[in-house]
């Protein structure tokens, strides 16, 4: 058996047992509300992946990409939501083609994106289905509340388009300053997406799907009346940032980086060879604070560039060169996609690996 | 013949105009100064681009990773210098077998590092060329430089090393305040580390390679006395920072992203299918301010996730939902690394793509 101490550095390690715990934690929360849970596939891009969040009883995936969902389709998965606002007439024949393969939505938060893909799907005496984009205060895209059932009424009576219902996401949440003001935000994101359900159905148009989520305000978002879908994405892995939002511990994060002390240029400096191009450039959240941590130890990752971490070395601790250390990323969705595989383990035992077969697709 | 305005977004844009250009003008640079040019093909991992820069005159290339190397290798390059600390056994394997396929050099920052690898080209009576790294100022990897003689006597005298040279990177040009402390940072890095070599053949150790570095750097730090080779990579393609550094004007920048408004939510925000999966989270540089200039406009990409390039409309200005823009990045070398392949142009004519083909090579 392979152990984890002999793999060539740096490499994105994925321990299957955390990954286990934390896929069925999920989804027991969302069987416990009754909505249905839409992971976000982002996170890892791997369908061996989303095959576990399925089996414990997901729905279908969330992606954000029409390449993604192809590659996912080449997988076998037949349920997916694009929680974008995709639009223009080759994109909506790419998803022409695509809906013969699968139960597909797209995100829109306008008319005329909706109808930039409607007209493809009207010529062809289809219609795709869209959820209308509401912004709880993220303010990244979306309509605003008060303008949703007006919108909402325009996109459903688009040639080519089936309104399946109104999305959103708190993104907001990754920038709290604590629990509280988190469990605030889930509140106001599940309780303002379906007041504006309620305003597009008392205009007379149905809303199957009132779908959330975020891994911060999952938890709390799942329990408001009226939510009938969650699509968390990062719970798969979590990362240091969910660890500073108090999502979780240390404990739940299954993705790291094993990294080796490739040069210790001073007493309070030790290089690793993991950069930006293995761990990526994303801040930690709630608030920048350097660029990954180093399980065990109090000293952190200061500063990257593209193929060196820079370590400040925290008074008693020491790196010797050579030495290898796991690193916790600051966001583990970003690693994800810097990598064509990871490498399985459970503890410290190499299980195989995957490859990361979503990665990279940007269309 | 295909138009820039017929391509799907979101998609990175390489001008080969604009790359002969720069490739010609550094190639004439260094053919001024009478130093060699040895480019680092980090910047674009591509070896047909790597063979412009030869064509030009470029005697090798730099790069960072093993793995890379193996794809330059496998593409017909025989010459290349890993710029980077490179240590342990199982890394001087696979550096044993691309050393029968190439001329090959690494760095080193330290008598252990050179010598894991040393252990294993002497125990197959072979010898690593290695090139000791001074820190000129950065203070990420190197050695101090009054102790260079006595590191690289040291490593010199290794079984299974030949000391090449010294090398150097003045990477804080890329915080400098401007031009004037760029080049004082550029005599100082060739200063510096010409006068290291200085120390080091004084203890009767010969020095063939005296070699510095950085794009900013590049026209200043070649004219010092002693340099023998200069490995500028971001040249080739420029970004927004080389722009805000003065290395250069936006017309001289090859790489842009071609990118849809795909949401207006608001009058002073727009929405591009451009985020850091497409861009990086790499701030700008000399100072962070946003995440990319869209050119011929005064508004800028001022927060990036993962899908979303949220822009802070500037009064004046207007985007609708379906228009098209290009995006200057922060920095290039980093969205190189994001992309299998980049698609040519030459003005508004698309001429084809080329796949990155050492995208994503972290070992």
């Amino acid at each position: 058996m392979t152990s984890l101490h002999d793999l060539e550095t740096p490499v994105v390690v994925v321990d299957l047992d955390v990954v286990d715990q934390n896929v069925r934690r999920m989804a027991a929360c969302a069987k416990e509300s009754g909505a249905r849970l839409r992971p976000h596939a982002k996170t890892h891009k791997i369908p061996e992946l989303a095959r576990l969040q399925l089996a414990a009883g997901a729905v279908g995936i969330s992606l954000a990409k029409i390449g993604e969902a192809e590659v996912f389709a080449d997988a076998g998965f037949d349920d997916v939501f694009l929680a974008y606002p995709v639009i223009g007439a080759e994109k909506a024949r790419r998803l022409l083609a695509l809906s013969d393969r699968m139960r597909l939505a797209i995100g829109a938060d306008g008319v005329e994106g909706a109808a930039s893909v409607g007209v493809v799907f009207g010529a062809a005496r289809r219609r795709i289905d869209v959820l209308l984009k509401v912004d709880c205060g993220y303010h990244r895209v979306g309509v605003a509340p008060e303008n949703a059932a007006q919108i909402a009424k325009r996109i459903a009576d688009l040639p080519g388009v089936a309104l399946r219902g109104v999305f959103t996401h708190a993104g907001h949440a990754y920038l709290a300053a604590g629990r509280a003001e988190i469990e605030e935000i889930a509140r106001r994101e599940g309780e303002i997406l379906a007041s504006a359900a309620a305003s597009i159905r008392a205009e007379g148009v149905p809303v199957e799907e009132v779908s959330v989520g975020s891994t911060p305000t999952a938890k709390t978002v799942l329990s408001v009346p009226g939510v009938t879908e969650c699509r968390p994405g990062n719970y798969v892995y979590h990362d240091a940032s969910q660890v500073s939002l108090g999502t979780c511990s240390v404990e739940d994060c299954a993705m790291t980086v094993l990294a080796t002390v490739v040069s210790v240029p001073a007493s309070e400096r030790a290089v690793l060879d993991c950069g930006s191009k293995t761990l990526s450039s994303d801040p930690l959240r709630p608030r920048a604070d350097g660029h990954g941590w180093i399980l065990g130890r109090k000293s952190r990752l200061e500063k990257l560039s593209e193929e060196h971490g820079v370590v400040r070395v925290e008074p008693g601790e020491t790196f010797r060169v050579g030495e290898r250390v796991r690193v916790l990323p600051n966001h583990a969705c970003v690693v994800s996609n810097l990598h064509d595989r990871v490498t399985l383990v459970r503890g410290d035992e190499v299980e195989g690996d995957w490859a990361v077969a979503a990665r990279g697709r940007v269309r």
